[in-house]
């Protein structure tokens, strides 16, 4: 048994694994995309698959990992090791026992958690949010995920506390990809915003969004995208991306009137592309709304990409 | 010395007094309306003044009590016992020494704590939210304002935490009496919904609101008010209730979305008069955005008009 522990980020995109030693650092990873078909036992089989090759780099056999943590989309039972409605993956609506698959597989103890709840405990842990006692972790993506650490410790409410993309920003406003209106992810989760940019073309307004899109062989408007379009000037991308955060200010200034954390950490794809760049409207925005004459630091997720990993490995020391 | 302790309500139209044995129940009260001249010093002396005649009824002197608390609006600085920017209030805008004022006048210790806090302290230790983990109290009155319970605790953020009322529910909306738009309380504070009702007669909108108000020789629109229009059909007075209660629900709604809290508790002056009248309106805006399937309960307050003084003296003990 080494003191070496796994983490899986499971995304709609990407499966993200990284194998972390007790001080937090990182020993190896890998990268696979998620399987767009099959069902819950083949996305299982996909994150065996990437967590032995992260293994394998860090020098380890999996069976020897202290234990390995995943953090999950979807609703998921802590306890159970179960993962159900995980909308985002391929004929993911009922439960699947993903812990009991992923033991069988890897031969080492499995824990599953909330994929943002994980990555906030992350960067309050390991990156952006040490030392703090209250923060409100931010990930913006294809929707808007938030995860809370109040008191020193994760808030989850009755289990499924931090939807910060579901706060109303705009009553009677724009549909959600959830179906309610008016959330902030209405406006700024990068679905809803993909599903506006080709309504507006369909309706006439020009953009070479989709172009690009096709160009770089992608399958979706992502972050990337997104970026060379804004560099070429594309006005509705430009105009979607201001009204992104805008909504994005209007939410996290509702969440710190309520909560009056400390700090707002802001990790996500389209967070860790635009947050940096876009941190002045951001900030602005929020001075719009925000209460309080002291604003909470808004800072960036220092984790990236494997903060998700990193996050979920920790869910083996609980 | 008894095991009596005093609470005071301090609010912008009356101070509410209170004694309270170590079990919670009240063994003396009384209410004077608060100064509308002078300043500081002269609320402090009609605050000591309705204490002592609490204090009478209860049997006991002023000097004997364990400790007074007080909860106020404005600013309180707890430790210094200090209050400041409490603008409901005469010349109050600078730093006011209360505890020290009242302990001179009084002969017993004095604490001082948030007015919204310490009402959904009662509600938490004595009224509505016996039992429970994690709470939101609603206060709807002039203002809209939150108190949190958040595992057993009160979560006061960085000092300021519940400002539930200021959160936004329509971006680029209403005019909100704190100077930013679009906020909860734009459209259910009491003052608001009285700014708007003048601005819709001045318009030439029909309503007896102001007609009523001055019949019953009441400053303001009053919830008594309210509920006379209402009930006289009143259009106007219906169209702002509603809409009042919208802006509630949708707010309600996106605190619940962040927090995942077992209850609301809804209190306030008037929270007390229409909460249960328009309790299934209420819940039908707040289904309209809760994203979670299990709502949590919306219950009313149930110290009723007392809970501010009740919880006031709990400060005496922490």
């Amino acid at each position: 048994m080494s003191d070496l522990r796994g983490g899986i980020d499971l995304g709609g995109t990407k499966i993200q694994t990284a194998i972390i030693d007790a001080e937090g650092a990182v020993k190896g990873e890998a990268r696979h995309p998620t399987p767009t078909k099959g069902g819950p036992a083949d996305v299982a089989a996909a994150m065996g698959k990437a967590l032995v090759e992260a293994a394998e780099a860090a020098g380890v056999e999996a069976s020897e990992l202290e234990g390995v943590g995943v953090g999950s989309p979807g609703d998921v039972d802590e306890k159970a090791g179960t993962v159900s409605t995980a909308r985002n993956l391929p004929d993911w609506e009922g439960s699947f026992p993903l812990g009991d698959a992923l033991e069988k597989d890897l031969g080492t103890k499995v824990r599953i958690g909330n994929d943002v709840q994980v990555a906030t405990e992350a960067e309050y842990h390991l990156g952006a949010g040490q030392g703090l006692d209250s923060l409100i972790g931010v990930f913006w993506g294809t929707g808007v995920g938030g995860g809370l650490i109040l008191g020193g410790k994760p808030w989850l409410g009755r289990g499924a506390a931090g939807e910060i993309g579901h706060m109303v920003i705009k009553r009677g406003g724009a549909k959600c990809p959830c179906g309610r209106r008016g959330c902030m992810e209405a406006y700024s989760g990068r679905a809803a915003m993909e599903a506006e940019a080709r309504r507006r073309q369909e309706d006439g307004e020009k953009t070479d969004l989709f172009k690009l899109m096709e160009k770089h062989g992608k399958p979706r408007l992502t972050s990337s995208i997104w970026d060379r379009a804004i560099d070429n000037g594309d006005k509705l991308a430009i105009e979607l991306i201001d009204r992104a955060i805008e909504a994005l200010g209007t939410g996290i200034a509702s969440a710190i009137n309520l909560l009056d954390p400390e700090a707002i950490i802001i990790g996500g794809g389209l967070g860790l592309r635009f947050g940096e760049r876009y941190m002045e409207p951001l900030l602005e925005e929020m001075r719009k709304h925000v209460f309080f004459e002291t604003m909470p630091d808004v800072k960036m997720a220092s984790l990236g990409d494997l903060g998700g990993a990193i996050g979920a490995s920790l869910l083996v020391s609980r």
